[in-house]
């Protein structure tokens, strides 16, 4: 239903699509959809956190790094994610649905706030933390706009290595730096 | 007609946007509109241009900095431009079209490549100057996309000139930094 959930999404936008479809594609009826996820907005929500599970996951494995290496143990999980295009599909289908619906942009935002950049922040020492995570991932989520999204050159061809090597000390900066 | 054309974007994106709705907002005759810009495409591209305009003719003012400044200069015009409820508006139906249809993506980064970032590599003094403009405007564009779309707090709330004093720096290394 996850996968179904999430294709459906993708396919018609957060504001076309319906139970109904979601459960159509998983082969099941709409009130099972119902019964394991509530509304549309809850199963948004959950289609958010199963696409968003490799970043979560990977957030709590780093959580051994000390903070002074957060900058590059961060930025490459972030390209692992999306350099993998069946990572990236459901992401951009995401973005795509909160930039055109404010009910999504919500859900969204308490996502990345309360599952993904409160890890990020409760990593570091310091009163700015949240904001200091937002910025870090505000530049990696600007370079996945213009490399994935809209497909800039030279930005959308160099190798992620490359990119990696670029962004760490940024990202490391904006964590632990001189504000 | 331009007017006309950018709330037509805006309000129906670009795949339901229609030339006919773009001359009756503008209350003229659908071919005068064709006339003037011709395709649909080509009413985009126009409507990328003005809202844009700004940020066009401030780089071109910029022109005047030093590149060891620039960095803070460049910060303060986009901020300058985003801060504005009336400037960011066609810009983010502009970035909300491109998301949703490739033409329009297309449109934009032409535009992006050769009208804006042109111009902040052209005063540049190195070989990597449009990868270092990207990734300095990827900055930009991601604080965007989480402070006025998605409003990710405490990002959102934040002064604006609190967010200069902490971006220009980074802008600055992007720009002419140890790569």
């Amino acid at each position: 239903m996850l996968a179904s959930a999430r294709a459906e999404f993708a396919g018609s936008g957060y504001d076309r699509a319906s139970i109904r479809a979601i459960a159509r594609g998983a082969d099941v009826n709409p009130a099972l959809v119902h019964h394991y996820f509530g509304t549309k907005e809850q199963v948004f929500a959950a289609a958010v956190a199963s696409a968003a599970a490799p970043a979560t996951q990977g957030l709590d494995a780093e959580a051994r790094f000390a903070a002074q290496e957060f900058g590059e143990s961060f930025t490459r999980l972030f390209f692992g994610i999306w350099e993998n295009p069946e990572g990236r599909a459901p992401l951009v289908a995401i973005l795509r649905s909160a930039m055109n619906n404010d009910t999504a942009a919500a859900i969204l935002r308490r996502f990345v706030a309360g599952e993904l950049l409160s890890r990020v922040a409760g990593g570091l020492d310091a009163p700015d933390a949240e904001l200091r995570a937002e910025l870090a991932a505000a530049q990696l989520v600007g370079v996945a706009l213009l490399r994935y999204v809209l497909r800039v050159e030279p930005l959308a061809a160099i190798p992620a290595e490359e990119l990696v090597r670029r962004l760490a000390p940024v990202v490391q900066h904006h964590l632990t730096g001189t504000d």
